[in-house]
């Protein structure tokens, strides 16, 4: 059965890393160590020991796989991996040139618990389509895990942002998120959830439970429909 | 004689657009009739039809591209190219494939003007490593036209943004933009300007003039570079 907590990053408020990481603690019960994944930012030593620093492991040690010398024989072995957050083409760009997409579907396949947050939670996807990202590198392809069959946009928010000029807030009338999932779907048919900053999602088997705030769900030709925690996910994605 | 007008975007505001417009007349002079290249966006028709509703010809006429029957002919019979916003994945897809690079880089160095904005802006320069767009579709490489030889972030802006959550302001905590062009100098080393909304640089010959407001330069290894019109562009970006 298939075991995977993505979230959508802004972990930046104590609450919402609490949540994080009480969620962490059950995905990752009966782990001694997680396997991390450094590839989204450039400095893998920076970022492991950030993480551990700033308690983002939730109490379990974080082996940076960028340390193993087999890369596909540490996740072969692993008892568990965690993919973070940063760029992620980047991030895909390295999972490819690595042959690490297909060992890791094989193990999550097994059961091997999954966590993706912000770039990790897009790779879990079947593509990069709905990053936020700027595509600094080029991966071969956009294709990523498919760990499961829907899009995720992360660090998601509804309508027009609003940007600082000096001590003035100005109005931004770049494409909102909705005009650019919405751009996603005349080209594509994969359902999207927009996923709010500080909030995941749970997904066992074929069950998907939001958990920490709203989401809104993209599908082509209809509706968006803003779901709540508890709100039957699953159904409403046909997975 | 290279002669280009490439614009942030955001012309939503009045005097954004009429400074735009007077940039356009002056761009543009001596011209009948411009080629508009509307392959940013999925409806060409509508496109060319709100371009022109909306006056964006600057009293122009603005021929539709997609409606040549040979584009690359449209291309070396054309007396100006405009190419219009949306989204860059989608833009680069339809140039590559109707292999009309080429064709666009030789007018422009035979000294056709040439208009782009956002995305047109973006396709200008060597890659679109610098787009804001969601990576919707996936062309053959990121190579893009390379009129110039620096990068272009439209629609810039500094700072963190804030969003909107029902009638409450929150602070988003995805990246931003500085941090985004800070990770393309990580591995790529062409200078990147950020050109706020409702800014536009002018490019004749080897000379490069910012409009409208002010814009930051970004080169590998050196501090962040806040420029007003006025100010020696040229220079600083060593073109």
């Amino acid at each position: 059965m298939r075991r995977l907590l993505l979230g959508s990053g802004g972990y930046r408020e104590p609450e919402r890393r609490e949540l994080l990481f009480g969620a962490m603690r059950e995905h990752f019960a009966g782990v001694e160590r997680i396997l991390f994944v450094p590839y989204a930012v450039a400095d893998h030593d920076a970022v492991v020991s950030a993480m551990a620093e700033k308690g983002f492991g939730a109490g379990f040690p974080l082996d940076g796989l960028h340390r193993a010398t087999d890369p596909v024989a540490a996740v072969e072995q692993a008892e568990a991996i965690y993919v973070g957050g940063g760029n992620t083409f980047l991030l895909v760009d390295h999972l490819q040139r690595l042959g690490l997409l297909e060992p890791i579907r094989r193990r999550v396949a097994g059961g091997m618990p999954y966590m993706g947050v912000s770039a990790g939670s897009n790779v879990a996807c079947p593509t990069l389509c709905t990053t936020n990202d700027m595509p600094i590198v080029q991966p071969a392809s956009h294709e990523t895990l498919g760990l499961v069959d829907f899009q995720i946009n992360p660090h998601y928010f509804a309508g027009q942002v609003l940007v600082r000029d000096g001590d003035e807030l100005q109005e931004h009338f770049g494409e909102t998120r909705d005009d650019r999932i919405a751009e996603y779907h005349q080209w594509n048919e994969r359902p999207v959830v927009g996923l709010w900053e500080g909030t995941h999602l749970v997904v066992r088997g074929e069950s998907v439970e939001l958990f920490g705030g709203p989401a809104r769900l993209f599908r082509p030709g209809r509706r968006a429909l803003d779901v709540a925690p508890g709100d039957a996910l699953t159904d409403a994605l046909g997975a």
